[in-house]
């Protein structure tokens, strides 16, 4: 069997390719080279303040890891290899100096035979170039249009300029027998029924022949309990392939998202004997027996005259149910790809699970997730939407970049094909948009979803999000350009807000919509000095921290002029941040619920974002750092409750004299109906209680919404007042909904007390 | 050297596949096995009437070919093959009752080695199986959506049901040397800026090493002129590939559409020669050194939030020139496949030059043409936008038909790929649509998709027509029903006419529109019984002639009601054609025109269709079987001058009292400025003549239109009558334009004479 010889690193750098580095620290490997420099040279905390800064330097040098390595004891019919799951970015391996391995892309394995290389002792180095830039572009994003290494640590709105790179995924010796398995997949097709699963198995041998015979293959598959239900034994051949081998398995227990069903996880088993029945080795994976399908929403074709092709379909068909996807932007937890484990992933994603999310976005600027990432979402029931990693660029038909990126994506389809919760590949993130500037005739596009295609034809592809029909935006709770509103509402002036824009948005899909707040007032101390803190100011930490100036806006993404617009002035940090919290609640309630009230035309609903990769002052982020919940997380969950109640209200700012108008929604995502339910809806001010309607629904048929008539009521509020509007079903609390709105008196002064 | 032997067919027809044809009648090769049956049984001609009929039979039997073949004298170093280009649709081929081949798809030519299976004499037969129809389906084109085979001739709304198959392409024996060329091909990318060339030469050699010597190539390149231009030799090996011989010719002729510059074509010439140096094989084939891609239009991005991905790009840019397309919709010209010849397409072609075209969408209903198209294509300018075999129905997931549709596709791919006119590849017609149902995710078009990139990734790729942005209609010359009007006209409830509608859209591409009219009386008479002739009504002949219910409406493609409505009740059948074929030059006059007048975010207008493959009695075609050209051929020909004066005038018909308002419009489709004009528009009618407007132009940039302000006259006509309107360029009689209208007096019982 296989056994791993663990390595110990060092790390330092060199602008000098050909020279050693002067000074060399302890790698922590996976990790990386920037961190154990950072950590050895006792850097202060690159979360903090602006200390990130200090890192710009090493960009621009080269990382040159070493291990000494001693030549194990090994077996005539054994064999030694370098592993590594992967090396960010551009590198060379060399032993004693002698070149083994050139290779540029980080998601591409390492596996090096060197049983022949050395005897004794050797010193194995990882020249880690520096990192990729493109030539003539600013000091941004767009240096990274020219490679596959993924660009959002180029700089972002919600991510530092600090470019990690070196050895961030596990890197070891291992001795194999000659005769070992390099890949053993099983691979299925389920039938349009779903009853029965067509099974092919794809193995990999090295050295299938031993000794003059053939080693055997043993594949069993276990269900849930860990019973047998399938197995098949053979003799091995390079290649095998899943046209030759057909298995069946009969009725399949299916593997659904969260909500919808149970996770159910088969166990796939790969032994190898050799010729003497000895087992050499094994590989064992999980499967979930799932069918995902993108198919068009009732509700996107085009009308009239000349007629337009359709808009492209963006429902998910899940074991043929369709389903609305419910969740939200994934971005790495970490700027140091290098500190991800399992552990950093596994509080995100049961949050996700707890908030009733079935889809993750896995954005293309961030690094492909590591693997303990989708073990997750297969096990909580998460869909992910994964990207290749490609985000906001240009990526031209440069036939060097196309290489890499063929060889890059292929590993990574390979890799992540046999999990269950991949559901839709896509090429990365607003690529068909002035700034990206790429489209359908793109290669790299083009190269990707033939890759797909031939590798994983039964995922759907996207080329991007968003494409026609799908729509990204509004990131503002106050629309305060008209350039940034609605088409249909292109013909206002006034600064409407995102619960109106919702409202007269027309999409198949809002596949990321934001609303920003601040972040809880421990998470400001740690990342701001104390001077800086309050009033909050367009520099420093604050700025650094993506508070100012982050995107379009000034007051981007703290936003002060929409607090003190809805509630007045804030007198201290505790309030300012409490009022951009609810601001943020308000308006990802509105959003959230909107669209699913736009089923079935709009059929998902993925907000930007759910968490972040290092504490940020202000953002549009679900979860904090590493993964607290901000307030908005509890008023989302609530929003995506399966079966609730919910209220359509056209604005968050009323004032007193006007009507408050309001429609009710019986929202039903599961397959099954719902009896028929006695809806009431009172608002609340700090001084009455309005009683709008009492509703009497009609049974809601499965997976499908009701509507009420529109009912209203004239606000009478001699001072400025928060409102509280509660929907009470009787005999169903879990479906009762609150929101809350503000009302103004022109006569009044008075400050909005926060919640 | 090759040498081919000709083989003489009987063909006849059984029910049974075991059982021999009861009688046998002479065949024609290349031709189709129905014709040669009906030929031989003197059946009426297929063109008149509903005489078609009469084959329906013939769709469910086998047709066996059978030809007495005889070993030739073959040496050593000689092998017998037999050959075709294609064989329509499913067949088998056998030697002496021995089966040698079975193959579905007639797009992939058949090449067997049949040296050694049979000596002397030997019966050779094929075997052609009935028309592929999936199950359960209405007797239409949906019989042919789970095969490859091209739907056109299950029945279309100008094609009758009559369905070929057989030998429609040349079928003979060919001896080669042993050593022989399979496929030799240069294959080129051009620099950024034209200026090399670079060049790769991928060659397939039979029996590389021949008596234990290498074959040995030459491969030289001559220009338009004949004179050498580059060569290489080299020892053969199989599959050579472009990577590793990257040959480079210095500023190369362009290839260029028609009317943007000379067609310059090169010619690649393959020798073989053994290892005595004898020359034993060559292959020579013409190319045309030109860029094209699809680039974005300016006017196609997606305003406001939330945004959306912007349009699919349909702007051709060939050799770094943005152009205009011009064209239109193409469909082979004859029912009969076996039929065709280069003598079939070169007058259509030529007229298309002559008409100012640039671009055949080349429909994917019908088969891929002929290799005689491509060549007359490459010749005369006019680009193709090639379509795959699926038209108008949802070729679903299903694994058997994307295992043939992968081969055939590959097939065509590697035959057309070499043509410079070759501009698009595209899956095929109205995919993404309520009755096609496929969309983006249609694994038969990621699978076309993946193979373009594969085999000819610098020809752009069209999952289908239309895309979204992209329009198909309209094909009435007036909206007779709500549900037909451009979205932006849905508000209105009268009866508007096409240049209303074309003013009112606002498409990337206007891929397809129609404007039918009559087929002039000479050709009425030869299809329509004499009796059936005048007045026509919705039966006999002109309904299978598509003159009624031929599309939705009943008087379709006749449409009396609109002669009515416009004109007055027509007395003759030769003023019933007139009127037919005016109204359709004034709609084709006016929605090419008009398209052009969208340039730049409309950048494409290509009418269905071009010309027929039988006779019609009415249709929306320019050019009548077999080429003989309408009046709306040459009404659209002055439409499509690349400069020329053009007039926007709302609508087709006026009431006396009402403004007749237009827009002047130099149009300039050339990449070279014009000279400041002067243009004067007068209209006149039978008794008075207006002078509307004189325009002094300012100097017109390259590739850019200009337009006046409105001008308009007040119409005072006593009698209904018809209104000329003529634009004069002053000094540039070249650039004149006429057109005309029709005025009504609400007093005046008046019919207007036809022109």
């Amino acid at each position: 069997m296989k056994r791993t010889i663990p390595l110990e690193f060092t790390v330092g750098h060199t602008e000098d390719k050909a020279a050693a580095p002067k000074k060399t620290v302890p790698a922590t490997v996976p990790g990386n080279a920037q961190l154990d420099w950072a950590r050895a040279e006792n850097y202060p905390d690159y979360n903090f303040s602006d200390n990130y800064k200090l890192f710009d330097w090493m960009e621009d040098v080269y990382w040159v890891y070493s291990a000494k390595i001693k030549k194990p004891e090994i077996q005539p019919d054994e064999q030694l290899y370098f592993v590594s799951k992967g090396i960010d970015y551009e590198f060379e391996i060399l032993l004693d100096g002698h070149p083994l391995l050139y290779q540029e892309g980080m998601f591409t394995p390492v596996e090096l035979d060197i049983t022949g290389t050395f005897s004794g002792e050797a010193r194995l180095d990882i020249v880690v170039y520096p990192a990729p830039k493109a030539k003539n572009r600013a000091r941004d994003r767009s240096e990274a249009d020219e490679c596959a290494k993924p660009p959002v640590s180029y700089g972002w709105d919600w991510h530092p300029r600090l470019i990690p790179s070196g050895l961030y995924e596990p890197c070891y010796l291992e001795v194999r027998p000659a005769l070992h398995i390099i890949d053993a997949e099983m691979r299925y097709a389920l039938s349009d029924d779903l009853s029965v699963a067509y099974i092919g198995l794809e193995v990999q041998v090295e050295n299938c022949e031993h000794r003059g015979n053939r080693g055997k293959l043993k594949w069993e598959l276990f269900d849930k309990n860990g019973a047998p239900v399938l197995d098949c034994s053979f003799e091995c051949v390079c290649g095998y392939s899943p046209e030759k081998e057909r298995l069946r398995l009969l009725s399949p227990e299916l593997w659904w998202p969260n909500e919808h069903g149970e996770q159910v996880l088969y166990r796939s088993v790969f032994t190898l004997s050799d010729a003497d029945g000895n087992i050499v080795d094994a590989k064992e994976s999980r499967v979930g027996f799932r069918r995902c399908k993108l198919v068009a929403n009732p509700g996107a074709e085009a009308p009239g005259f000349p007629f337009s092709g359709n808009y492209p379909p963006i429902t998910l068909e899940v074991n043929n149910r369709r389903i609305f996807a419910k969740g939200s932007n994934w971005v790495e937890p970490e700027i140091f790809t290098g500190l991800i484990t399992r552990a950093s992933y596994e509080p995100l994603v049961k949050l996700a699970r707890e908030a009733h999310f079935n889809l993750f976005r896995a954005w293309g600027g961030c690094i492909v997730s590591k693997e303990a990432f989708f073990d997750l979402c297969d096990e909580y029931g998460i869909m992910v939407w994964r990207e290749f990693p490609l985000a906001c660029n240009n990526y031209r038909d440069n036939p060097h970049y196309l290489e890499i990126l063929d060889r890059e994506s292929v590993s990574i389809i390979k890799r992540l094909r046999r999990h269950a919760c991949l559901a839709i590949w896509c090429g990365g993130n607003e690529l068909f948009t002035g700034w990206g500037g790429m489209n359908d005739q793109s290669h790299a596009l083009r190269l990707l979803n033939a890759n797909c295609y031939d590798h994983d034809r039964f995922t759907p592809f996207l080329p991007t999000s968003p494409v026609p029909g799908m729509g990204h935006g509004h990131y503002m709770f106050r629309y305060i350009d008209q350039a940034f509103m609605s088409p249909r509402l292109a013909h206002k002036t006034e600064g409407y807000d995102c619960l109106t824009g919702m409202i007269h948005a027309d999409k198949t899909a809002y596949t990321e919509f934001g609303n920003s707040s601040a972040s809880d007032v421990e998470t400001l101390r740690s990342i701001i000095p104390s001077g800086e803190l309050f009033p909050p100011k367009p520099d420093g930490a604050w700025m650094a921290h993506h508070g100012f100036e982050a995107w379009v806006g000034q007051g981007s993404w703290l936003y002060p002029e929409n607090v003190e617009h809805y509630f007045g002035k804030p007198d201290t940090l505790e309030e300012l941040v409490a009022y951009t919290q609810m601001l943020q609640c308000a308006g990802y309630k509105g959003i959230f619920e909107e669209a699913r009230r736009q089923w079935r035309r709009c059929s998902m609903a993925l907000n930007w974002c759910y968490n972040e990769p290092w504490p940020t002052a202000a953002g549009n982020n679900l979860v904090t750092f590493p993964a607290k919940p901000k307030p908005a997380y509890y008023a989302v969950q609530k929003s995506c409750r399966q079966q609730m109640a919910s209220a359509r209200v056209q604005k968050f700012d009323f004032e007193s004299g006007e009507e408050f108008e309001l429609e009710l929604f019986v929202l039903n995502d599961l397959p099954e109906h719902i009896e028929p339910l006695t809806l009431t809806a009172t608002l609340a001010s700090d001084t009455k209680t309005y009683e709008i309607c009492r509703w009497q629904t009609d049974k809601t048929p499965p997976s499908e919404h009701q509507k009420s008539a529109v009912y209203s009521v004239k606000l009478d509020e001699p001072e400025n007042c928060l409102l509280r509007l509660k929907i009470e079903v009787a005999g169903r609390g879990d479906m009762d909904s609150e929101y809350f709105f503000v009302c103004k008196n022109k006569n009044s002064a008075k400050k909005i007390a926060p919640i």
